[in-house]
């Protein structure tokens, strides 16, 4: 078997767990680095290294884009033309195409868009979208789902829900065709006399619904009974909704789930968010947020957050964070990483995207630590109330 | 004494040497990379210790204006600042008022000019700018001097060498009361009881005299009589005229400086250059082609330039140059550098800055290796030869 789960420790309905995938472990709760277009941007896969990430996030709807999934394959897959040997997981492009794609046209075959980038007419099934990723050779692949906004009625809802779950079929009848006839490591780059432990790859189901429980608990029952998945993706929060409301579809879907497995809140987030989902079972994450915020001049402190490019920075010689242990907070002064940003200059950039994201990194594994200790509740408690508590210099 | 130069090996007028500083040794000949704003740009620090960089740059104008020569004091000088613990030069600023300023005023006094920034009005004197130079706190500081086109008239050019002359000895003059009035490492973060080691700065006068030949040697002859000067700076070439031109001023510098010190041919460059004026007996050099060009996606290998956004490299698993060993060219395909640049992520530019930056060190060492092994004409004639057939893959 490839793929496995093990949990370790576990306070409520949170667990300290191991998910075992052919490129190496990864310790949950852990947030994923997201690497859109083969690079984690500002960043160099040494960095990802250095801070100790584990699996980081590709998409499919941009690769297949640029450069062309076709190209990563032939240049023998995701991992070696990025250089990144550890775990990694592809999205399936259903959020970018109901998202960033334009004139959209749905139906039970698939959808029909303009690319963002040229407005060149595609279409993706689950079978084509199965195909794109097989092609990028991911350890996790993600199914091809119907994304709908956060705040969507009921009717709508239950369609995308259920015209997920139909998609999802295709897709693992597509998958293991793919399997078959396609082996993974079957690039010009190495071959491999027959199968091999890396022709498997792990599809994740995506539990959609809205903010409907009902929903949420109907879609986790038809996936549960299609098959003994790897691993569950929860889709289609952090999307518009109440904070109340995604608190809620976790506990939700908490239940619905199995425990053994592990559980992937797709695009989220931020510090807070982190520690309630993990607090409700939840340990997988991913989110753009820490580089683009990084682009932006904005650092996570655990006091809050902080705007380097403000006059207060010019001389100030503490790190981002006194209490981070990142290669940026190790070496410079926010005065001089402040200098760098009204420098405009492309360190800058690198450095702040470097912390924000071992700064994710290291709250997953303080949290996994809390977890083994028994003292979650308390950790998270005080963790929440000194990062709420903004301090003069934080924004 | 803080500063010596010692000569291990020669070969006609080029020298293998090893110039000592307070910050550590730099063998020659020897690139130094441009870290105009305090970073050289896309860069790492580390990156450039991993590539073996010994000697770095900053510029005296651009730090005055952002983050202000003040600030940069105030935080422990500019290899604290920047975390860079090697040996470091500024440049005066002199080019820069002359080619970046706007509405110069040129006087014996000095040069008023408006920032190329915001506007404002400045006014740089020899004073001054030792001034600027004192509060950023670098090894080698450059003499302020009095920049020219590349093919000014005798009459302009023996004007503004005999200036920068004259500004020469007044720079010489407030360095020495600096050195008696403001300690170097009199700042907020470390004091040292009375003189330090790291006092004295290392100041490089400029031999001017454009593109004649009697100017050069009257201005070699008048600076050496002056003092008994840590090196020597060769200023107002590879700004516009012809490159026979230039190499002939190189010969007549040659002869005019003493073999003993270091001469430093600002702003050069390509590689090319670099071996042509090796064997003229230049020891030093500084160019920020290797990281503009690397932003605009050109990167040198050992068969001529190459532009990686080209259709050609779109599938080719080769890395940039297949003989050079940067941590690019060791980890990442061709495809996936123009990948990079074709999709504007910042990663790419780091990459290419880095190859380019490590390309000119690594062409100082072998023209160094070449000097001790006494095949220096062989080396560099083969070395050349390549460089120049371009292959059908080069531009």
């Amino acid at each position: 078997m490839s793929f496995s789960f093990q949990i370790e420790g576990a306070a409520g309905a949170a667990r300290a767990g191991v998910f075992s995938t052919p490129h190496g472990n990864v310790e949950t709760p852990a947030f994923m680095p997201v690497g859109t277009l083969a690079t984690v941007k500002a960043l160099d896969p040494d960095d990802l290294v250095q801070m100790g990430a584990s699996m980081i996030l590709g998409n499919a709807y941009h690769l297949h884009l640029r450069p062309g999934d076709e190209v990563v394959r032939e240049m023998g897959g995701l991992h070696q033309f990025m250089r990144w040997n550890g775990p990694i997981l592809t999205d399936s492009g259903g959020f970018q195409v109901f998202s960033l794609a334009q004139l959209r046209t749905v139906d039970e075959q698939g959808v029909e868009f303009q690319s963002h980038l040229d407005g060149s007419r595609r279409f993706f099934t689950p079978e084509i979208v199965m195909q794109i990723e097989r092609n990028l050779g991911a350890d996790v692949i993600m199914q091809f789902d119907h994304v709908i906004p956060g705040q969507s009625s009921e009717f709508a809802a239950r369609d995308a829900s259920e015209r997920s779950i139909r998609w999802l079929a295709r897709c693992l009848t597509e998958l293991r065709r793919l399997e078959a006839s396609q082996p993974l490591e079957d690039t010009p780059r190495e071959r491999f006399q027959g199968d091999s432990p890396r022709n498997h790859q792990a599809l994740f189901p995506i539990v959609q619904g809205g903010i409907h429980a009902h929903l949420r608990r109907a879609a986790a029952d038809s996936i549960r009974a299609m098959y003994d998945w790897p691993g569950f993706g929860i889709g289609g929060l952090s999307v518009g909704e109440e904070k109340d409301a995604m608190f809620e579809m976790l506990e939700v879907v908490d239940e619905a789930l199995p425990k053994t497995h592990p559980r992937y809140l797709m695009g989220v987030g931020f510090p807070e968010d982190l520690i309630e989902a993990i607090r409700r079972g939840v340990d997988l994450f991913d989110c753009v947020a820490p580089t683009r915020m990084g682009r932006n001049g904005a650092a996570f402190t655990r006091d809050g957050r902080l705007n380097i490019k403000r006059t207060e920075f010019r001389t100030d010689p503490k790190p981002l964070d006194p209490d981070c242990d990142c290669s940026a907070c190790a070496r410079f002064s926010r005065a001089y990483i402040r200098h760098l940003f009204v420098s405009d200059e492309i360190l800058g950039l690198r450095l702040l995207s470097l912390h924000n994201v071992h700064f994710l990194l290291s709250l997953g594994r303080a949290a996994r630590q809390a977890i083994m200790n028994g003292d979650l509740d308390s950790w998270s408690r005080d963790w929440l109330a000194r990062y709420r508590t903004a301090s003069p210099l934080t924004v």
